[in-house]
């Protein structure tokens, strides 16, 4: 046995694991000859044989095709890993259909990366940078396989996080599925629209934009997922009628309102902080060429940690917002310091 | 007759008014004397001597309050607007309130800007600056009241849109008021997790992060436009209803989150533009102070023009990504320069 990865299925995420490694003790194999191809084309790895044994392999194909390939490879790695977006169905299926001994050899992982478009020409080397990647083993999967998962995850740039099976799926069902069923029926919403949408804000184009996903990929993974997911889309239906019997009774919504706080105050945003460790500094500038650049450069001769930049244009005038997002202890510091550089920072 | 603007309530709004005229011919005056006073104190303007004349007057006073105090203070000036996140109801109230020959000397208006927190402390020169400013004259409102409101929008740096009360209520409810309580809600499900947050992703944050506004004050907005946003509340309620259904029965939900697609196409982003014309390249940067500065101003250099930035952090290590959104026709050129400028574009 030598130290190699074997990547089982070369769509998006799979041939991004091989970028992610530079295409370096890599073996890729995939049903489909050309999906293979354009993989070892863009680099990822070397055709496998059908004879080398790696040290790990991954399963990087379609969750119904996991315990199949198992069974049919598990003697060509020491270990796997896999990367299906839900893990008890999974779990259960292979330990229906593959040896225990067998069973035992696999972690269920799940690397929580994505985009919009799939196969291995939308493969990236960073599509797992700082992203989480679930580890999911069964109480009776071997070290080997989660201590080969693990690594695999960090060398792709990711952050483990180890949890259960029926955990993670109904940690995804809560932070990913819901949210996306939520915002594709508000962006439907939108589609009976009598007047113009020429009123809509930042507000409108956050809580729509992850409404863009591909219909064919989400579908499936709602529907895999379905057993955790319908319950909580069902809950926030129930919670949303409430809510307009609430306003056509004259009640007014605070409380829904004040608990939405409470749930936001959860999210994690920036290296795993929370909403309240920042705050922003709004600079007034010329929309010209360069004032983006010139702006942070003044900002990193003042000495100012730049955590995060959004730029707000001004649809009809010469001239933008630009908001830096700094520590919120440094807020008042910052806003001095670029202010004595000569930036308009709005305070009065 | 002077020029100047008579600003009637020195909160958040009216302050922010002063503000963005620098205070110049601007008259203040509000029932509380410790909100005037500081609002004169942030240099919005002077405090009103209950006497002089104005050209126009803005009542940015809460909505109930609007027809009493045109009604007490309209030979004041010679035409008025206001600035209630509501039309309809207010239009009602001071045809009912106030004489024929009085109403026709107030414009309806709405700047669609607003912040978390509100005072004349928060008060900011730019924050209307690139944001709609809706005009929804009666059919009897005279022109100088049109013409006086849209000239005040456009020196406050925002962009006019005329339309009828009736339309504006409708719009707001569907891009403003139905996506607030939808993040409400979505956030509020959140305080119901067993497990911990860590799989969160950008999705998350995105749908989320308007459910952080404050709940006083949407509560009343969400009660004042209760008659065209319950129904749109409802409707997405039974939607999510059936996409519960649905999962349950083993449908997929590929019809809802198509629509979703060609809601979401409708939002628009940047410039009055949708999704669909901007891309965006991934430049991966080692994450030390500057870094975000050096990419911009390489990219300025390099004749690229950035319409947007983000920055991704990676939690457990020293680099990140920094996305650069440019024109979609654009985007092969930009990578290519960047690339050639020795930043790592992940293209193969």
């Amino acid at each position: 046995m030598n130290g190699a990865l074997l990547v089982v299925g070369t769509g998006l995420v799979g041939t991004s694991i091989g970028l992610a490694l530079e295409g370096r003790d890599v073996l890729l194999t995939d049903a489909d000859p050309a999906t293979l191809a354009a993989a070892v084309g863009r680099g990822a790895g070397t055709a496998w044989d059908g004879r080398t044994r790696a040290r790990h392999g991954v399963l990087a194909v379609p969750p119904e095709a996991i315990a199949p390939s198992l069974a049919a490879l598990h003697t060509n790695a020491a270990s796997w890993s896999h990367v299906a977006s839900v893990q008890a169905p999974v779990q259960a299926a292979v330990q229906r259909r593959v040896p225990p001994a067998v069973a035992t050899l696999l972690c269920g992982a799940h690397p929580l990366a994505g985009k919009e478009s799939s196969g291995p020409l939308a493969a990236a080397a960073d599509l797992f940078a700082g992203r989480p990647w679930a580890l999911c083993p069964a109480p009776d999967t071997v070290d080997a396989a989660v201590d080969a998962a693990r690594a695999l995850a960090v060398r792709c740039g990711a952050v483990p996080v180890e949890l259960t099976a029926a955990e993670h799926d109904a940690t995804v069902a809560l932070v990913s599925h819901l949210p996306q069923v939520t915002a594709s029926a508000l962006a439907a919403a939108l589609l009976g629209a009598g007047g113009p949408l020429s009123l809509a804000g930042p507000g409108l184009q956050d809580t729509t934009r992850i409404a863009a996903s591909d219909p064919a990929l989400w579908g499936q993974i709602l529907t895999q997922n379905a057993a955790a997911v319908a319950p909580l889309v069902r809950e926030l239906g129930f919670g949303l009628l409430q809510a307009a019997d609430d306003l056509d009774a004259g009640l007014d919504l605070r409380d829904l309102l004040a608990r939405g706080n409470r749930g936001r105050a959860l999210v994690p945003v920036k290296r795993g902080s929370t909403d309240v460790d920042f705050a922003v500094v709004r600079v007034r500038v010329a929309d010209r060429r360069g004032q983006l650049a010139a702006v942070l450069v003044a900002a990193s001769a003042a000495g100012i940690d730049v955590e995060d930049v959004r730029v707000e244009h001004l649809p009809s005038r010469a001239s933008g917002v630009i908001e830096l997002v700094v520590a919120a202890g440094r807020l008042d510091d910052a806003r001095a310091r670029l202010a004595s550089a000569g930036w308009d920072t709005g305070a009065a």
